[in-house]
C-alpha cells in the first residue's frame, strides 16, 4: 500500500505547509529592514503565543542550547540548584547544571512518576539559587503540576528562580507563566510550532534578569543579556536562522487563525487540541488492554507499555514498516518497554483515529493478543463525540 | 479541534509533496536545454507510466481539452459516432461531439448503471468513425469494462477509432492499453498523478494517428499533429507549463519508487493501492447500512447513497465542518443523492481509515439512525488485514 511518511513523534512533528512554504520563499538578508519587520512580529506574538509579558528571545539553536543558556546565565560555579528530574530531560538539567559547575541536589522519582510538592517544599530549605523541572517529561509522557510546584517555589521567596523546560509542553498543556511567576520558560520549533528544528525560544522574568547579573559562568553565544539588547533594537546578537523566522511567522498566524485572529485563544485551541488527541488515545490503548505508562499523562504525547515480555521496539518496527508511521520508542532504561505517540501541534481527528487503526494491526501482527479491529478506535470516537458534544452545548447554554 | 484541509474529491486530488517541490523550484525557460530534458524524460516516462508504446503528448489544458483534442482531430463534422453515456461525463463526450457537428448516436444507460455489450455491439452496425467512452465515470463511480468493450469495437473493425477517456482511470484502474487496442487514451495531471489540475495527457495508437489525416474538423490549439511533430525535436508546440512538468517529473519518480525502481510495476501498486482503499470504504459503507450507488464500482472513488429522505448535500457540509474534509456531492441529476469518496493517486491506510471514522461521526450528526462507533472501521480494517495477509502468503509462496 502507498506510504505517507507520517511523524507521530515528540518532535520533529508534523509540517505546517504554510509554514514550510514561508520557509521556502524566504530569502531576506538578516540586516535588513524586512527581516527586522519580520524578527520584532514575531517576538511581539511569541510574547503572546507563550501568555507571558516577558521578554522573548528566539535563538538559533535546539531546545538543549536555551537549557544550557538558562544554567550558564542564571547559575554560578557552586552554586545550589534543585533538579525535579523524573526521566531523560529531567537528568539533562542534572548534568547541564554539573557541567557548569553547580552543587546539583537532585529530587528524583521514578520514571513514569511525578513529584510530591512536599518533597520539594522540604528540598527548598537549602536555598537553591534556582529550581529546574520539565513541564512534560517527554521520555515518560508525564505531565508536571507546574502550577502547584510555581506556588510552592514562590512561597519560598524570591531569592530561588524556576526554570521550567516546557519544550514540548508549551502548546500542549495550559501554563500561565507570568500569573505562576514562572521566571525563565523554553519551548523549541520542532514542536507544537509545526515546523523544523533549529530554533528555540525562551520568555525571561525581571527577577531572572536582575539575577544574571550576579552570574560568572562562562556563556558568549548563549548571553542572553546581549541578545535582548540586541532584540530591543530590532536584531540578534549573530546571525539569525532567517528561513525558519519565516516559517514562524507562518505558523503564528495559523495559530492565531485557530483563535479566530485571538493568538491567545489560538495557542488555547492548539492545546485543547492536543488535549483530546491525547484523550482519544489514551482511551483507544485501554480499550486494546495495555497500560499507560505515565501516572499523570500529558497532552503532549501518550506512553504506552508494551505487553508483557514483549520487546516495544518491535511494535515501533511494524508502525515504520507497514505504515510508514514513526512512533518514539522508550529512551534510556525505558527502551523496548514503551512506546510513544505524540500528540504535539499538527495533528488532527483522522490522524489520530487513522494511528489507533494501524495500532490494531501492529497488535494483531506482533503479540499473539486476539484484537477486535474497530475497538481502539471506537473508544477514541467516543471520547470525540462526547468531547463535541459538550463543545456545542457550552456554545449553546 | 484542529483541521486539515483533506481533498476525498475525484480531482483534485492530495498533492505529492515532492511535486509540490519540484513545481516551486523550478524556473527554467522552456527553451533550453534543461526544459528539453526534463520534458523528453517525462514523456518517455509517461508512456511506462500510461503502458503504451504509441505516441504520448503532454498538453496545457484540463482533461476536457484532450477530449476536445480527440474529437476534434479524429471527426469531421456528419461523422456518425458512437458515445457511450452513463453519467455526466459520458454526456460531455456527446456536448463535445455535437458541438463538432459529429451525428451522435448515444447508448445511453441509467446513471449507476453500465453497457451490455450486445448493445454496444448492436450499436457498432451503424459503423461510427469512434466510439467514445469512459473507462470510470467519475459523476457516479462507476468502472465500464474497458476490455470487454475494447475487444467488441476491435472485433468490428479497424475502420473504428476507440476513445477512452480515463482521467480518473488511469492509475486507478487496470489497462492494457496497446494489448486491448485503445487508440486515444485521455488522463489529466490532477488524479493519480498526485500534483495541481494543468496538465492533461493522451496516448495515441498509429491508428489514430492514420485517421487523422481524413479529419477536416477545425483545430488549431489542439492539433496533435502538430504537438507530435514538436514532440519528436523534443518541445511542445506552444508555451508549456513548465512547472507542471517539473511536478510530473517528481510524481514519476514517485510512482517508480512504489514500484522498486520500475515505473511500470509503480503504476500497478497505484493502482492497487487505490483498489485497496476502495474496497475498504466500500465494506465500510456497508457496514453502516449505507447503499451503493454503482452497480460496478471503479477504484477510483466510491459513490453512496445518502439514507432514505436525506440530502446528501448534508453529508458533504457535516464532513466540511466538522472535519475541514471534502467530500463530493452527486452531479447532475444525482445531487442531493449520492455523495463520494476518492481514492485516487495519493491516499493510504491512515487517510482511508480516518475518513471511514469522520463518516460515522457525520451519520451521527446528521441521521437518526443510532451509529456504532468503529463500525465502518472495523469492516475496512477486516479488508486490508485480509489483503495483506494474502499479500504475505504470496510473497512467501
Amino acid at each position: 500500500m502507498l506510504h505517507k511518511n507520517r511523524l507521530f513523534t515528540p518532535g520533529p512533528t508534523p509540517l505546517l505547509p504554510a509554514a514550510q512554504t514561508a520557509m521556502a520563499a524566504f530569502t531576506a538578508h538578516h540586516r535588513t529592514a524586512d527581516f527586522k519587520a519580520l524578527f520584532q512580529r514575531v517576538l511581539a506574538d511569541m510574547k503572546e503565543f507563550i501568555g507571558t509579558k516577558n521578554d522573548v528571545l528566539v535563538l538559533a539553536c535546539s531546545g538543549t542550547g536555551v537549557m544550557e543558556a538558562a544554567v550558564s546565565n542564571l547559575t554560578s560555579p557552586h552554586d545550589k540548584v534543585l533538579v525535579l528530574t523524573a526521566g531523560k530531560f529531567g537528568e539533562r538539567w542534572s548534568g547541564l547544571c554539573k557541567a557548569f559547575g553547580c552543587q546539583v541536589e537532585e529530587l528524583k522519582v521514578p520514571y513514569g512518576e511525578t513529584f510530591s510538592l512536599d518533597e520539594i517544599r522540604a528540598r527548598l530549605s537549602s536555598n537553591p539559587r534556582a529550581v529546574f523541572v520539565q513541564a512534560t517529561e517527554s521520555s515518560t509522557g508525564v505531565r508536571h503540576d507546574i502550577e502547584a510546584i510555581a506556588k510552592v517555589v514562590r512561597q519560598h521567596g524570591d531569592e530561588t528562580l524556576l526554570v521550567v523546560d516546557a519544550i514540548t509542553g508549551l502548546g500542549t498543556t495550559h501554563l500561565d507563566v507570568d500569573g505562576w511567576g514562572i521566571d525563565f520558560i523554553i519551548g523549541g520549533s520542532q514542536k507544537a510550532l509545526m515546523m523544523p528544528p533549529g530554533l528555540a525560544y525562551c520568555a525571561v522574568s525581571e527577577r531572572a534578569w536582575k539575577s544574571m547579573d550576579k552570574t560568572i559562568s562562562p556563556r558568549y553565544y548563549f548571553d542572553l543579556r546581549k541578545e535582548r539588547k540586541s532584540a530591543a533594537k530590532g536584531e540578534t546578537a549573530y546571525t539569525p536562522a532567517t528561513s525558519l523566522f519565516a516559517a514562524l511567522g507562518a505558523a503564528l498566524e495559523f495559530i492565531r487563525g485557530m483563535g479566530a485572529g485571538n493568538l491567545a485563544q489560538g495557542r488555547e485551541a492548539l492545546v485543547n487540541n492536543a488535549e483530546l488527541c491525547a484523550e482519544m488515545t489514551r482511551a483507544g490503548a485501554k480499550a486494546l488492554g495495555l497500560k499507560l505508562y505515565a501516572s499523570a499523562p500529558a497532552g503532549a504525547l501518550t506512553a504506552i507499555c508494551a505487553p508483557e515480555a514483549l520487546d516495544s521496539g518491535k511494535i515501533v518496527k511494524e508502525f515504520r514498516e507497514s505504515f510508514d508511521a514513526v512512533v518514539a520508542n522508550g529512551q534510556g532504561e525505558m527502551k523496548g518497554k514503551i512506546f510513544r505517540i505524540a500528540h504535539i501541534g499538527y495533528y488532527d481527528y483522522l490522524d489520530t483515529i487513522g494511528i489507533l487503526g494501524a495500532l490494531e494491526h501492529v497488535l494483531a501482527r506482533v503479540t499473539d493478543k486476539s484484537i477486535e479491529y474497530g475497538s481502539a478506535v471506537r473508544a477514541a470516537q467516543q471520547v470525540y463525540a462526547r468531547t463535541m458534544t459538550e463543545k456545542r452545548q457550552l456554545v449553546n447554554a
